[in-house]
Parts: structure tokens; C-alpha cells; sequence
């Protein structure tokens, strides 16, 4: 707990103190499963002081990150609380990452410690440490033997460090995807969790009897909500390495999992491998899907289940609307209650209903900043509002609808234009299959629109159509001036290359301020 | 909003932000009905700005007090808001009370301004006034003329003064029944405002098309808890004066109210008022009663009209625990997700559940202490929890048990009796009307226990029969070791009076620490 003389102390609550919590308050429940292990709350809060003991005498301090290099495990909620107890910050790495991009996260992040995994990553965790030349105390979890994970924790008792930072600091960072450079973490605090932790149990009908199969990725913020929801909520944790079909089914029906992260071809996979019906599924509560998928899993009743999804980024630790929050004019629900959403002109002006700008958001699950990039930190938090760096759109009911990134803005004359908004339109017109929007220089109004668009196979897209369908749903000024069709974009990864684009369609003249 | 370059502002959300937010997005959505008074949240951000910027230019400062002296109004939250905007703290006051008790809490709150009504309780503020000999600021709300409520806000378009507090700071203060002596007022941050409002709008399925008819007292906790959730969703707040069934039954005509806090006896008002059916309740989504009842309204099936209650108390804004957030053992619901609970021993220890002792509370919605009572609110908040002085019991799945409220405490060797407890205990015997357990010295064991019985009307009672009857059901040594049964109690106002009791029964020898 924070230091109990401050005089706000009764209002802290860590994640570390929902630890105490429920070891105080339910210590018999079951708070995590992993393979054989069955941890109850009184155990899991042993062990984190162990762990949290160990750390501390081998000079972890406050303000510290800890990283996990390893797969799903019961270890690394633990090392989350431990973490907690002492004040650092915890940062979970993808794991699938090359050898160069974990040396990148090593020499970003700086740990104080590692837990890493010898299993199917130990080969690229030691070339990455090699990499950065870190300095950092390496601690194997899932091999024995003096200075492992269980080792420092086999020290038998330990007392509560009790070193817990006040709850608004961050106990938590995730590095985002980056869209173009390098990658940024997002640090968030304990206050952060735990507000979105009792959001996401509420909408989710997550309780104390919740059994929730960690299938899905923890180094993402969206599995990572359930987990935090479930913890938060007093339920059980079961955790497995990786998706496998065959190990989920397994799994559900042992632990009679009541819910499970499983996307589209995951559900195809267990359809097939429990075709014969040897596994029990009936305790999951999920969405629909295939009818064979549907009878073998219960339909989720909850808020959630109806109506999955929103809009949110790691920064504000998930999601900051949901469509479970009732019925929307927007594609992307309403805000969460405790935040508020404003949708920001290029020049920080807040926008009325109707208009498209950038999604701007305050409140609890906001972000402390990235780490290690002040300038950054600051420029995404002008004015009061933390900038997601989307274009979004407030509906006249108060929901909202998601646009597209805002990567860059064309000036026309006064107006500014949102490459994502014309885009967006543009990619509904029937015979599209792909779209990028770019601003060419214009003598007399700074900018104009250019439009490349790549035509669905066997379609056929004539330019004068695209600009009439935009003059039909966009503002006239939004429009292409130019309509350039192509049989594909050039990307670097997932993300379009505008600055090839730029090169091969003659962008440029963007207006200083965001390029 | 807080200070945009704090470099937490884009996490900090008063209760002004809140309105700036429908101001900003539902600009028109109906925000407050009152007589003949219809105002959009547009219409109220205005209103609210004028009021602000003319309590300012009368010398209004950050963290000054602005007492409500009037009943229910659309100007009471105006003024909260108001209030809000100037980084001060709102306090309606009982407006039930005698002048003598006004002018109490006219000299304990020392406001720089009051609001008051001249309607049903201009002869008692004005004694109270006198009596206070006040040099606030006094405003008229319910009449016109220079210096009037509506004058001061008729001075057209204002700027938003924008000097809000940080979220965690008061902008509520509430005084609470004093049990014995002088009442205290409990001091509620932005903070706990907002997160209670959330919650409690999320379980009683408060949108924003909820319409909530504000006929009981705003200034209990109760009562505002769901004025407050109607206002943070977003919806419409319905305000009249006070309880009148004729006018309750047009209300929820006129304007489809879908919530109102309607008890018992004026269910029943209401059944007889409209037994002919003309006035259509059926908008209202309440709580079933007598079949009369059920069949005028809708029955309310959101989780806290199935299982409406829980734990709670001014100082932590309402209920901390809930019933309607699952089944639970014990009889008060499950805590908060948000919120820690402890059930702490005498020395502040925490104790294992079963186990009876004070109930304490950590967390978001917990007050920032007392107004005007430092040592008070010190010892409240003693080892960085907040001392509801209730007693409790936490159940083997982590819900609520209230026993009664700590009073004080009975040694009897090195044990620690809670009269309460022992009182709940005996008041289960069917033949007892009313109890009271007191502490008289015992040279052996410094104290024992001691009960006074009164029978119910027409039952006769055996001192035996009470022992025997608490040897079955709690610990033996808090069983009375004798037992005078008598006709009545001896009480100030609701509350039975120790300290006369210790006189006619030989009390006393009691623990020094809490007396």
C-alpha cells in the first residue's frame, strides 16, 4: 500500500493492494492456474512477496522496469505484482519480436531485471542480450536451479516491501506499434488498471466465479484487460503458453473456463479438433459464431458479448469507448463514463458534433506519458487532453465513430483535410480494394487532393466516379482533384508508404505543423 | 478543467469537466427540468458560467464554502456546478432543520455565500442568519429582483472561469446525523463524484435517456448518488421542491421519468392519488410493491432494481458495497470494484473473514476527511484507511455483513465485545422488541456484559432464555452475563443513550481508547 501517512492514503488503491485484498479478504479462492500449478490468493500473495523480496535485495528500486521475456504464465502476473509491491514498473515484451528488436526494447527500456524463457525464444533472448550488452539482473522462469524464478521464490516466507508507489504513478508499460520509427511504450498506472479493470468486469459480467483462459497475447492491452478485469474481480487466471486448439479444449473443459480470448480462426480450429464433442465446452461464454461453434460454447449474454468492441489504443490502456455501453449513432459505442472525449481542430480547438477531428481523451486510464521520450510525452498531452492521434467524429447521441489514423493533414486554402476521412469514404465505393490520399502542391490554394486507389480484381474504376461519390458523401472542398488508379500501394509492414507516394505521385506542400 | 499544464491534466476530470463534456457533444440534450424551467446542457453550461463569473466578481475564492439553503431546484446543481467551476466546495443543508441548528452549520461551514428560498423556510433562515450573525454573501433564489439568483445569472453570456479544483480536492460537502454531538460535514472530492456516479449509473442502467425525478432529499447522499449518476450519463434531471404525490404522478407523466427515489408511504399516497389511472406511470422503471403499485409502473431489471442496497455512508458518497453486483453471503453486497474493504480489529489490524470488527474503506469515493475537524478527521483515517466506526463481517466470498455501529467496545478480559454485535444478536430472539448492551466494571475481568430487554407487547422474556440464546449463536464469552429486562429505553432523538443506560445500570469501566 502507499504510505499510509500520507493524507490521501485512503483513497490509494494499487493493484498491488487488490492483491492484499483478496489474500485478506478470499484467501482460499483460486487466483491462477498454469499447467500443474494451482495458486489460491493466499499463495499467489506468498509467492509475490518472495519474489518482491528477492528483487529487492538484488537492487530493484522504485521507479525500476522490470521486463518479461517469456510466454503466457501464471510468472508473469506475479512479476506484475511484485513489481508493484516495490514501486517499479512492469513491461511484458512480445515475445514473437527478432533478436535486433528486443535489443532495440532492451536498450530502450533499461530493466533492472529480466525474466526471460529458454522455451521456443531462449536462442533469440540471448542474442538480444548479447545485442544490447545489458546489464541487467537475468532471471530464467521456467528452468531450476540456483538464481531461477523459482529459486528466489523457494526462500520460503517473506514480509509484504509494502514499497508501493502512490496510485497514480505507472506500474505498467507497453510498447505500441509503431507505425512509422521506432517504437514508444506507454506507461500506465495503477490507477489506470484497476478504473478499467472494474469498467471491463462490469460490461463482461466478469465476477469471482470467472475462469479466464489467457490464450491471447499479454504483451496486448486488449487481452490484457480481461486479465486485469478478472484479477480485479477476484476470479481465476488460467494461463497457457500460446493458442492451440487442441490444449484450449483441453483446458475449457478441465478448468470449465467461462472465458477465453479466441479470434475467428482459432474457433475454426477447435470446431475441427472437437468435432467428435470429447471436450466440453459448454462453460465458455462467448460470442456466436458458426452453429457448430455456437452449440458447443453458451452464448454471452452480457453487455459485452452483444455488443463487443470500441475504440481505444494502448495510451489509454484499451478501450475508452464501448459499444456495450448502449445503443450508438457512432460505429464505436460511447465513451467510458469516467472519461471525457473531445474531438480536437488542428489547432486544439474542441470540435462540435458532426465534425471530424483528432480523438482526444482525458480521464483515469489516460496514459502517464512513454517512456524515455519527454518531447513526445508532452506533444501528445497539449492542453489538457491526451492526443490518440485518430480521427474520429462525435455523433449527435454523444457516441462516436472511429475515421482512420491521423497520419497527416492537407491545407487547401483554410481548409483542412484528413487524409483518413477521404480515404475512408473513397474505400466505400464498391469497386475499390485500396486507397491512399495524398496533398500535391496547388499555386493558388497551397495543396490539393490526390487520390491512388487500386481497384478490386476484375473491377474497373474510372477517376471521374471516385470524385463524384466523394462530392456525394464528403464535403465538396474534401474532394480528389485528381484520381490516379493502380494495381497496388507500397507499404512498409502493415502501413501504407506515403513518403513513397509522395515520390511517385508528387505529393508534398504539407502545411509545418504535423508532417 | 485542472490546470492544462499540470502534467497530469489530461487525467484529471472534475465535475465541471463532466458538463463542459454534454455541453460539447450533446450540446442539445435536455440537461434539467424544473416547473416551467427546460434547459439544455448548452443552456446549463451558460447558466453555470454566469453564475460562476458572478459569484467571482463578489469575491468567491478557490475553496470557499457556498451553502444551499433551499429545497429541491434546478439551481441547486447549478450551483454545484457553479461551485465546481471556482474550485469551491457545495454544501446543501438540511432545509428541515430548526434556525438554531442552521445558524450551527452557518458558523461551522462559515460560507462566503449562501443560497437560500424565501418559499415554506424564509422565516427560518432568517432567524438562522441572525442567530449566525452571517457575513456571507445571501442570495435569493426563489424570488426576482437586483441581487436575485436569476438577476445575477441574467447578466448575459459569461466565459467559463475555468478555475477548477484538481479532481482530487472537495467540491461536496454533506453534513451527516450526529449520532451524538455536533454534526460533521463529510468533504467529497471531484473524484468521488464522478466514480461513484459511473458505478452507480452502470447498475441501475442510467443512460442518457434516463429521466430521473429528483423528489427526495439532495441534501442525503442517497438520494444525490443518483442525481449525480443521471448527470455524469449525461440524462435528464427532473427537480420538485419536495415529496407531493399529486405532483410526483404529473411529473412522471408529463415528462416520462423513468426514475424518481419514491418510498413506502408515498407508494401508497401515490396508489390512492391515482387509482382512477389518470396520470400514466408507467415511464417509471421502480422497485414491485403492492400488485396497485406493480401495475401502474414498469418493474425495474437492471441489477439494482433486482437487488437494490448494500453498505454505505456519507462519508465514502453512498454505498461502498452493493448487493446488486452478484450474489453474496453476507447482507450487504459486495464492495466496489473500484474500492478495498478491511474489517480491522481494535488495534487497526486486519482481520480474517468471519471474524466481526470496524468496517474500513479504501479508495476513490472515500472523503477528503471533515470540514473544520482536523483531529477527527486524522483519527479517521488512521493507517491509511478510512474508519466507517460500523461493524461488520466479512464472508468466505469476500461480501458484506453490517452488524451495527461501533460505539464502543466492552473488555472483559483480553477479549473485545462490541455492544452491537451482541444487540443484533439478542434482537433475533423472537419475544424482544428493543435491546441495549452496556459494560459494568468486574474485578476479575474488568468488565462484563450486561443486556436491557425490552419484550415485544404482550411477550414475557427470561434473563435465561437471552444467555442461552446468545451462548447458541455467538461467542460465549460475548454472551450477558446478566440481563434486566425493562419497558423502554432511554433515547436522544433516534439513538439510544449510553450514557443514561450506565447510569441506571451500573456501567462503565470502559476501555479508554475509544470512549
Amino acid at each position: 500500500m502507499t504510505d499510509p501517512h500520507r493524507p490521501d492514503a485512503a483513497q490509494q488503491v494499487t493493484i498491488a493492494d487488490v492483491l492484499r485484498g483478496h489474500s485478506r479478504n478470499t484467501p482460499d479462492a483460486l487466483g491462477a492456474i498454469c499447467g500443474s500449478h494451482r495458486y489460491s490468493y493466499r499463495d499467489l500473495d506468498q509467492r509475490v512477496n518472495c519474489l518482491a523480496s528477492a528483487l529487492g535485495a538484488s537492487g530493484v528500486h522504485r521507479g525500476d522496469r522490470i521486463l518479461w521475456l517469456g510466454q503466457n504464465c501464471h510468472r508473469l502476473i506475479e512479476c506484475l505484482l511484485a513489481t508493484a509491491k516495490l514501486g517499479g514498473i512492469f513491461c511484458p515484451v512480445n515475445w514473437r519480436l527478432s533478436a535486433a528488436e528486443i535489443a532495440f526494447v532492451l536498450r530502450d527500456a533499461d530493466p533492472a531485471a529480466v525474466l526471460w524463457q529458454s522455451a521456443e525464444i531462449g536462442d533469440t533472448a540471448r542474442e538480444a542480450r548479447e545485442l544490447a550488452g545489458s546489464d541487467a539482473l537475468w532471471i530464467l522462469h521456467d528452468e531450476s536451479g540456483a538464481g531461477s524464478y523459482e529459486d528466489l521464490i523457494g526462500g520460503g516466507e517473506a514480509p509484504d516491501p509494502r514499497l508501493d508507489a502512490s496510485e497514480d504513478q505507472a506500474v505498467l508499460m507497453m510498447y505500441t506499434a509503431a507505425f512509422s520509427g521506432e517504437p514508444n511504450a506507454a506507461m500506465l498506472s495503477h490507477r489506470a488498471l484497476v478504473t478499467q479493470g472494474a469498467l471491463v468486469a462490469g460490461l463482461q459480467h466478469i465476477g469471482r466465479d470467472y475462469v479466464y483462459l489467457n490464450c491471447g497475447p499479454l504483451f496486448h492491452v486488449a487481452t490484457f484487460m480481461t486479465t486485469i478485469a478478472t484479477f480485479v474481480s477476484g476470479g481465476t487466471n488460467v494461463f497457457t503458453p500460446r493458442v492451440d486448439a487442441e490444449e484450449l479444449c483441453r483446458l475449457i473443459d478441465a478448468e470449465h473456463c467461462t472465458g477465453a480470448f479466441v479470434m475467428g480462426p482459432t474457433m475454426d480450429q477447435i470446431i475441427s479438433c472437437n468435432s467428435d464433442g470429447r471436450y466440453s465446452l459448454k462453460s465458455l461464454r462467448t460470442f456466436a459464431g458458426k452453429p457448430e461453434w455456437t452449440a458447443m460454447v453458451t452464448v454471452d449474454d452480457s453487455p459485452w458479448g452483444r455488443h463487443p468492441g470500441g475504440y481505444g489504443q494502448t495510451e489509454v490502456m484499451g478501450l475508452a469507448t464501448f459499444k456495450a455501453l448502449g445503443p450508438s449513432l457512432g460505429s464505436h459505442g460511447r465513451p467510458a463514463p469516467f472519461l471525457q472525449i473531445a474531438i480536437l481542430g488542428p489547432d486544439g480547438e474542441e470540435l462540435a458534433p458532426g465534425l471530424t477531428g483528432e480523438i482526444a481523451v482525458r480521464g483515469a486510464t489516460v496514459m502517464n506519458g512513454y517512456h524515455n521520450r519527454p518531447e513526445l510525452s508532452v506533444e501528445r498531452r497539449q492542453g489538457g487532453w491526451h492526443h490518440t492521434r485518430d480521427l474520429g467524429r462525435m455523433e449527435s447521441d454523444g457516441s462516436l465513430t472511429f475515421v482512420g489514423p491521423l497520419t497527416r493533414i492537407i491545407k487547401s486554402a483554410a481548409e483542412n483535410i484528413y487524409p483518413s476521412e477521404v480515404e475512408a469514404c473513397i474505400r466505400t465505393h464498391p469497386a475499390v480494394a485500396d486507397v491512399a490520399v495524398i496533398g500535391v502542391p496547388d499555386r493558388t490554394w497551397g495543396q490539393n487532393v490526390k487520390a491512388i486507389v487500386v481497384p478490386l480484381e476484375g473491377a474497373a474504376v474510372e477517376p471521374q466516379e471516385i470524385i463524384d461519390h466523394c462530392q456525394e458523401h464528403i464535403a465538396s472542398y474534401k474532394k480528389p482533384k485528381s484520381v490516379v488508379v493502380t494495381s497496388s500501394l507500397p507499404r512498409t509492414g502493415f502501413a501504407v508508404d506515403y513518403d513513397a507516394l509522395d515520390s511517385l505521385f508528387g505529393g508534398g506542400g504539407y502545411p509545418g505543423a504535423r508532417s
